[in-house]
Parts: structure tokens; sequence; C-alpha cells
């Protein structure tokens, strides 16, 4: 608000990318602004613990406002975009106080995914997905109503199905939650309830693909299935889901009664190439050049979820959280230099330092090229990893080592329901006058 | 569900009274049924820091089934009690599985208190009460919404109102409330806005009697209200709010444009008094016999700030943690007693070990009869009070070394707004066409 002559950067969505690019812009002769519909930024790497418990929500998320807060050319506002004029250079912000229209110079989309159906979006309802803190929040409350439900029902039917959890989808966020759900159910939940044992409720993972991990090497893919199976999980390869119904899931043939579905099996990008009317590719992504720009756009950048591109290398760049803050970095570089006159970067080129997927808190797989780890020494490689990217974002010890510990020491402490109870998953025979248990 | 024939104990609400009863009964021939329509136990005292984003909601509550996994003799039962019928002795707890009668042959009511409006229950929507991890979550999203919309308007009486926030009561709840918040805008906040200056924000303690803190001595009160102002909280004594509206509170003749009001200016108990038939007092309490028993209602028991008691010693028994813990516990013995054919306990006799109230970070009011202190050292009293009382029912040290932690690095990492935005508590003037800030 202070120099209205200085250029302004809108950039949308405080994700990886778009803090990164902030980041990139500070010292800059600019005005940064960033908007985003929440307050917070999250670790998303680590939000399928708070689905499972293991994690509370502030531990994985900080306020947008407090990362930024020493970045003085930034200023943050909290709303929806609704949309984009490229001619008039605005991007109109709707927010509970008004809309407004915010006029740019320079435009990074960074505003990520929300999981997908591929057509069956009333699946929704039935399988939820996990992008938001309230994603998370919304599967904790399923998954702990669901051991609740079997406690307390005497249909042995009914028990089964609400011992019974679905995840959809075979990649690392589906192989995380699988893993983490097993865990859950054998360790943290074992004494805690008295006519079950939650030590039997059964996890199917099911992917329709030939392999687990289908972007890691066949055998780290292999080492995933074996780690999963060891902690009692059941892996279904080449199954494709026909139904995700309010109390059982479709897999092929077969109908399988459970409570709790989870949908880990696709993304589509957010509706940026719609604000802008540019070409987008099937799972929504805009179609971006070698440097992140729009074509047809002047002065708009895509990164992150939001971008399909493919580097000077020719490597398709992934949707993950590394790429997404190289891409922010790039592209706020990329504006510093246009803004000082000098020649631009190079075409971006992705820099893949290893991808890491976890099972359950001892095991894990990591693939660095050349060197290709599992079992335990990668999941300790696992945890240093995000130990330093959480210091990375949030510079706060205190949070890592919070974490760790609860996690290492199987604590659960984020057990919390919060919130009503979900609506009934499962089809419930209700025996209002029949007195029960111990009645008299 | 071993044996049928042992005695069944049933105890209403895993607040401090129920489970420390819970623990009372460890080891007797019992069968112990808690039964509560949350699954986590709350730290009550601690509560109004969850409101204030000092503390996340994980950190002051736990799971009610792992806080007694150990103690075997103990089921929990999610479900709201919804009748007593004293005659059959069976309680009905309805849950969303289903309706139950469930046979006692003890029963302890621990069903704790609610926030109550005397007859102006309309206030509530606009001056919520905190009693609950939903009340302090929502609480929150209230506080830093108001501060987002201060940021995003232009009208300077809107933001003016969005920057007031009124605390009505001026009890420990209402003090400890007032200067949290005083503290939050004027150091965690203080620096993430661009536009508001957050240090100016009006935080208001308005207290119908004489003085703050009525229960404790005067000279505490005094020192309460000079530590409260030296926060920058305008205390006001004397002052009756007349009514709490959408976008403003009325105290005595004055209207005072408020987007956040909070109430903490009175408690009603549960209906647990209409459950069993019997006399309440004015505030909803069951009057009890001087062993906590419910006269008329043989082998029922009512604890906490369920009962009304007048202790031994003439005592009126304080609705506090302290005394719900001793009372919770006496009762338990009381009953191992009976079950051995022992003698029972002698009446019932309040031990207080002094009240503590704390003023945000650096000064508190510790009343130990003899001994009051003010200042710092009653504050590292309390701290330490606080870790003691935790430790005591989670029994993890992490869990206060993590709190104790971001309590002193003013960390407020649990400044998080989840959920829906609260319906706007200001009217606001749409200007939906006008361009604002930035727009071209």
């Amino acid at each position: 608000m202070t120099d209205k002559k200085k250029p302004v950067v809108i950039i949308v969505g405080a994700g990886f990318g778009g803090l990164s690019a902030a980041r990139a812009l500070a010292g800059a002769e600019v005005e940064v602004v960033i908007v985003d519909q929440r307050n917070h930024h999250i670790f998303q790497p680590l939000l399928y613990q708070v689905a499972t418990a293991g994690l509370s929500p502030a531990e994985i998320a900080g306020p947008i406002r407090s990362i930024v807060s020493d970045q003085k050319n930034v200023t943050v506002v909290l709303g929806r975009v609704t949309g984009v004029d490229t001619v008039a250079r605005t991007v109109r912000v709707d927010n509970s106080v008004r809309a407004a229209k915010l006029r740019y110079d320079w435009l990074i989309l960074a505003t990520g995914a929300r999981h997908a159906y591929f057509g069956n979006d009333h699946w929704e309802a039935n399988a939820p997905g996990l992008k938001t803190i309230e994603d998370a929040t919304a599967i904790r409350r399923r998954l702990l109503w669901a051991f609740e439900r079997a406690e307390m029902t005497d249909d042995p039917a009914e028990r089964e199905a609400n011992l019974t959890m679905v995840v959809v989808g075979g990649g690392p966020t589906g192989v995380e939650l699988a893993g983490s759900i097993a865990e859950l159910a054998k360790a943290a939940l074992a004494k805690d309830f008295r006519r079950i044992d939650p030590r039997k409720a059964r996890v199917l993972l099911v992917e329709a693909g030939p392999r687990l991990l289908p972007s890691f090497p066949e055998g780290l893919s292999a080492a995933a299935k074996a780690s999963l199976e060891q902690l009692g999980v059941t892996v279904r390869v080449n199954a494709r889901v026909m139904d995700c119904g309010a109390d059982a899931v479709v897999v092929g043939e077969e109908r399988i009664p459970a409570a709790t579905i989870l949908w880990a099996a696709g993304v589509q990008a957010s509706p940026a190439a719609g604000w802008l009317g540019v070409e987008a590719d099937r799972a929504g992504r805009v179609k971006v050049g070698p440097d992140f720009s729009v074509p047809g756009c002047e002065g708009v950048f895509a990164v992150g979820d939001t971008a399909a591109i493919i580097d000077a290398a020719g490597v398709v760049v992934p949707g993950v959280a590394p790429a997404a803050k190289q891409a922010g970095r790039y592209v706020g570089d990329q504006i510093v230099r246009k803004l000082a006159g000098y020649a631009p970067l190079p075409a971006f080129r992705y820099r893949n330092y290893g991808n890491l997927a976890t099972i359950g808190r001892h095991a894990a797989v990591a693939d660095f090229g050349r060197i290709r780890l599992t079992g335990g020494l990668a999941w300790w490689l696992w945890g240093i990893a995000h130990i330093f990217f959480l210091i990375d974002f949030r510079n706060r010890i205190v949070v890592s080592l919070n974490w760790l510990w609860s996690y290492m020491t199987f604590g659960r402490g984020a057990r919390l329901i919060t919130g009503m109870s979900p609506a009934r998953p499962v089809a419930v025979r209700q025996e209002e006058s029949r007195p029960v248990d111990r009645a008299a």
C-alpha cells in the first residue's frame, strides 16, 4: 500500500509454489499480494497423519500471515478468486466483506489441485479425499466413529463393516494412509475398546494399475507392498473400483461392506485454466511454456499442480512439493530478472532429489535414482527430510520435535472427535425399543 | 462384560469428577461404565488458551478411552444420556447406533455445567460461551476473522467494530480470556497485518459486580485489574450488560459496536436434576446430602458442577476442578467401602489448596488463604500447578513441555481458521460494484 508506482505481483494460493515465489521476491521492488481462501499454509505431505490422528492440524499448518510477516513487501488477502481478466489485468476476489478486483502486473497462479472422481462426483460424500485440514479432520472423525460404532453394535455384519477401511488409490497418499490406518488400529487403539479388538480391523488398499507407487521403480513397489502386508494391510492391484456407496465399495464384481472408504485415486487441477480461458490437459492443468508462462496471457504464470510442463531435459515435472517449490522460486526469480532488465532465465529444469514414501512407522521406500532404499533406513531418511522441510517453512524447531516425538511414541494424542457425528455411513437397523446389553 | 454378577457403577460425564470417581474404583469388584457424549476429556482450566489460539485442542484434551485403557473394569460408552429411571435403575443412552437402557447399581452424575444467559438465551449466538472444544475453536475462528475483516474493510466504523472485543463476566474465565486476547492482539498478531495495527484492538472486560474475581480476596481483585490494564484491557465494574446484539453490546446505556462478544458471566448445571425429578438450586444443581448422595434416589450421587453441597465445615463447595476431583474420589471411595461392608466415610470436607487466575503471560494472582501472591511469581506457580495437573491426568510429559514451550515463546502456532467463516457479526455495507483498493 506504500508506493503506488511499484509493480504488483499477485500470487494466488499459499501452498509450496506460491510461498516460494513470494520468498524469491523478497527485497524486490514490487508489491506482492498473496490471495488464499484459507488463512493457513499446510505441509501437505503430512496431511495423512492428521487424518489418522497422529498429528494435530496446528502441527502441520501455519498462518500465512505469520510465515510472511517479516517480508515487508507482502500483503495477504483472505478470499476466494472467482475470475481473472487478462486484458484489464485484474483478479476478482470474493470474501465475506466484499468483492474486489485487484490489479496485477504479474500474476502467479499456484492454486493446486483437488481430488477428482473422474465423472463420479457423487462418490465424494461416501469416499472423501484428502487435500485440506478440513478434509483431514473429517476423515479422522469418520475413522474414529467407525470404531465407536463397531464397539456399540450387536450386529456382527455391522461390526465387520465398521471395522473395514478401504483406501482407493495406490500412490504415495494411498500407501501412507493405508499404513497409518493399520497402525492406528493395531497399535494406538489396541487397548481402548472392550467389546471389539481393533487389531482385527481390515484395511484394504485398492489400486487399478498393476502395482503400488507407479512413479517409483518396480523393486520399491514390491517392497512397499510387502511392508504394508506385514502391517496387516490387504493390497489389491489390478482392481477397479466400480462404485463407492454409502455402506459398501464395489471392487470389480465384489461388493465389500465398509463404513470407511477413502479416496486417493486422482486429482484435478483447480479451475485456473477456466479463469484464463486457456487450454488445459486432461487433469485440468494449464499448459505452460518452458518458463511457466501461460501462452497468450501477458504476465501470467502457473506453477505447481496448476501447471502441466515438460522441462528443459524433456522430463514431465511431477505434481510433488519439491517441484512446486522449485517452480515458485524459478518464476519469482524470473520476474526479478525481467524487472531488472536482465536476460531471462533459461528454460526450467526440474531437479529430482529423490522420492520417498513411508509405510507406517518403521518402513519407507526411497528412490534417489541410483540409490534405492527400503525399510528402517529409508524411514529415518523420510523423517529427517520432513523435519528439514518443516523447518524450512516454519523455522520453528519445536514443531518438528513435537511431531517427531508424538509420532515415534505412538501417542496419537490428536485422537479427538470434534464436530458432529458424521452421517451414518452404514445402514443401521434401528431397534428402538429393544433393551440391550446390560439392560434389566 | 465379563462377570454379570458384579455390581455396575455408571458414571455419566468424563470430566474431572467422573474420571476421578472411575480411578477410585480401580481394583474394586465392580463394572464401571463411563458414559459421555464426547470421546475426549478436556482440561477445562486451559480451554481459554485454545479459544485464543495459544494451544491446540489436542494439547488440552485426551481420548477418554486411552485415559482409562489400563483400568480393566472400565467400559466407555459414547452417547448422550436422555433420562434416568430411578425405580428400575436404568440410564437411557442415545447414540448414532441405537438407544439403550443401561442398568446400574450405583449411578454417579458428573455432567458439569453449560454457560447460562439468565433468561436471555437468544444472546448465545452473538455472545458464545466457553465450555467445550467446539466452543473454543468457534471462538478462535470468530476472533481471527474479526482481524481479517478489519484488515479488509475500508469503512473506519466497521474496522473499529471488528477490532473491539468484549468479554462479559469478570470471574477467572473472563479475566483469563481478556488477558489472553489482549496478548494475542498486542504480541502474536502485531506484525501480521499491513493495513491495521492489531495492537490498537480494544479489549473490554465487563463485570456486573463491584470487582473482578469476586471469589478472591479484594487485594487480589485490585491486582488483577491493574495487571489487565497494563496489558491494555479496559475493565468496567458495576457495569450491567443489557443486550448482546449481532453487531454491538449494550452496557448500561451505552451501545458499543463490537464484532466479538464472549460470554463468561455464568453457568447453569446440566439437566441432571430433571432426569431424577429432584430439587435443584437456582443454578440447576442437584441438592445433595453431605456424601453427595441424592435424597430419595437410592444409589445415586451427583458431583462437581452438577451438585450443590455444603461441606462438613459449613463451606459452600465451589465449582472448580479440584473440588470436582475431590468429590469424585470421595464418592468412588464411598462405594468401595459400602460394597466391602465398612462404615461409610464421614461427611465430605473440601480441601482448598488455593485459587489461581492468570492474566496474560507474566502475571497471575494466587490465593492460598494466608499467603497471597501476585505478578510473576504467581504466574510461575500457576504454570507449575497446571503442568502437575496435566501430568496427573494424561501422564505424558511431552504434552506439558509442548504447551509450556509454545505458551512461553508466544508462538500462537494454533492460529488456524478452520471450518466455515462465521456469520458476519457486523452489519457490513455491501458495495458490490465499487472497485476497491488497487483496482484499476
